[in-house]
């Protein structure tokens, strides 16, 4: 079904639905037969909730495949990820946390070597430690160009994220790095009218970092490429009619959220008490809530298999509060899984529950990874729950007679 | 998921898949309730292997249709068997087992009736019976022509392959059968100036063929169609990074393992114990293998429904052998279903199983068809299995941050 065909059939509703992300949901067990974190988890309200809701699995990019936060959101969110694809600079400033806004231009960097004359011998500079970039980027957080702001942000040994900041910046820009030694670096060339400006300011924040690096070893030049801004998507109004608001932390989460056109909500905190306060408190203002949680998905890449337990848990307690709302819908599931057995994300599909009180339930009161393979939603893709959610919140009219 | 983005994931490992087709596997029970083939065939090994894998029902080309062993294998490899569709005059020569090679352009052959200026009165010649076409494939056999090699298999009835081999043979031919009486078989004429030699070869062994045949009664003369030589596709290397290798004892499948790039290995004789004893010995050489085992279909295909028991039995006893090797990941599929009861090839999916340290386990102690409609994988394309295949053995990166 294509966008255009959905939304013919918006209807508007005064119905509440709410996304609940637990960042990388799914699991594993840590040895053959054995429970999955979910399924460890002692969670009387999601089990209570499950009795009465569909449950399945989302199957977030595609079968085998394991996804990034960045696309694993964009198809929870209901666009289609292959679609709308998030570059790889934007990537990079959203994968650091990096609360990316419409404005901003990112780019991918690495610190590199080069000779007396400017020519790259390494274009990694030696795996140069994460420690030691710290030092160089605090050099380059001190160099100012006119008319943008900059924001240098560290990724991991000799990578970085460049953020540029200004109204009216293109995207159509060539990458300074050569991908090959034994060349200086590339000035950065305008592919388009409205990405001049852009390819200039690059220009000039490039030639002061060499200037300024000019004694570092071995890290005494820089190289940019993969310039992206954020796509442009359908809102969430236009998409969906809905009116929309996000309750995330951290800055990727926000990122994402503000680009499906959600409003991003300011939070008293960043504990999960200080998230569903913000629910409650703005529970009249909007149609659709995304709340995400990170801790599941960092104990998982931890490989703390009983602290995405507790994780799991922490969120079971505050289901009471949720439903004290009397929300229309409520899904609950991830963005993909991030076993702790693999200390990485993953392509398993993430378990899924829609609970409203006209969904047809399955009547498992169980919410685990291999309850879920029972439920009716079977394996369902990511980017088509958030049609279920909108049926069950009355908010998609029949089509035809 | 389209080609591209999935080789831009492919990552190098030193992990080994282990791919088992038993050709037509799944299969239907002889009476209502009662059990399959191999739901009635005692096969400890693989329900113990079950037990830490992941189930599903393999679909091969689509719900509700019945694929031949073509497209099925070319599916279960990964293929999209509409893309890369293999013609009919490659079908028929693979159909009957003949090892076709990438040099070779093949067709399929009518014994046809000519009266006596050469105009077609039947293009089946009457259906000749299949033991009199052979003495005529005998006669066929011995024309020479010029520059190219010319190999004559029987199919059934009036119908035989014609496969004609040299270097750099187009493909791009007419048929000379007319497709109605009343009018002489025609010439072959070339599409494009790479398959003019092709179109004059096959002019000379079609004129020399008929001065052969010319007091034959009734099959006095050839129709030949379908001109076709293996589809060109991406290799196992190209696809999938994977170094692969195909134990097959029938050419059908030697044929289009060769297609997909993987090298055919020799066999000592014709037996399961022979196909496993050449995989022990070229374990370290491969990345992937490729094991195929005809039996279970042959006794599908011939109503033999103990038959195909006995056969699955027999590949059970080798499952230890094969977990000795210790691979990372083993499918354990078909490339279509054959039930004993239908006699013939089917529509219905394919159990399958998928096992590696990192499968999602679905703690099913059973392999059979019902047992696989409960598992994980749901129903799944046969041409997404190899992505799993993939995931589990760690040679897929992650997409995005």
């Amino acid at each position: 079904m294509d966008q255009k065909f959905v939304e013919n059939l918006i209807t508007s509703s005064s119905s509440k639905i709410v996304m609940i992300i637990m960042d990388g949901l799914g699991g594993l067990p840590l040895e053959p037969g054995g429970k999955t974190e979910l399924e460890s988890a002692k969670i009387p309200y999601m089990n209570a909730l499950a009795f009465q809701s569909a449950l399945g699995l989302s199957l977030p990019i595609g079968t085998g495949i394991t996804t990034g936060s960045g696309p694993g959101h964009l198809a929870i969110f209901g666009y289609d990820p292959f679609k709308y694809e998030i570059g790889r600079g934007a990537l990079e400033a959203l994968g650091v946390d990096f609360d990316l806004g419409p404005q901003d231009l990112a780019a991918r960097g690495n610190f590199c070597t080069l000779d007396s004359v400017g020519v790259l011998q390494d274009r990694r500079a030696g795996r140069l430690a994460t420690e030691l970039s710290y030092k160089i980027i605090e050099i380059l957080r001190t160099i100012k160009v006119d008319g943008v702001e900059i924001f240098i942000e560290p990724v991991k040994e000799h990578r970085f994220a460049f953020i540029m900041r200004a109204p009216g910046l293109g995207e159509n820009l060539s990458d300074t790095d050569p991908l090959k030694i034994g060349v200086p670096p590339l000035s950065v060339l305008a592919g388009d009218d409205l990405s001049i400006f852009a390819a200039k300011k690059i220009n000039q924040f490039v030639a002061q970092a060499q200037q300024l690096l000019i004694n570092q070893t071995p890290a005494n030049g820089i190289l940019l490429r993969g310039f992206a801004k954020l796509p442009k998507v359908p809102t969430y109004l236009e998409k969906f009619g809905l009116n929309a608001a996000s309750i995330a932390v951290n800055g990727m989460y926000r990122g994402v959220s503000r680009l499906a056109g959600m409003k991003v909500l300011d939070l008293p905190g960043s504990t999960l008490a200080d998230e569903f306060s913000t629910l409650e408190k703005h529970w009249d203002e909007f149609d659709f809530f995304y709340l995400h949680f990170k801790k599941t998905d960092t104990c998982g890449e931890n490989g703390d298999f009983n602290g995405k337990v507790n994780a799991i848990e922490e969120m079971d307690s505050y289901i009471p509060r949720l439903m004290k709302c009397n929300p229309d819908v409520v899904i609950i599931t991830g963005d993909h899984s991030s076993p702790a057995l693999l200390r990485s994300h993953s392509w398993h599909p993430v378990p899924l529950m829609i609970y409203s009180k006209v969904v047809r339930s399955d009547n498992i009161s169980e919410f685990g990874e291999r309850s879920c393979m029972k439920g009716s939603l079977g394996i369902l893709p990511a980017k088509d729950v958030m049609l279920l959610a909108l049926a069950n919140a009355g908010r998609l009219s029949k089509y035809g007679a």
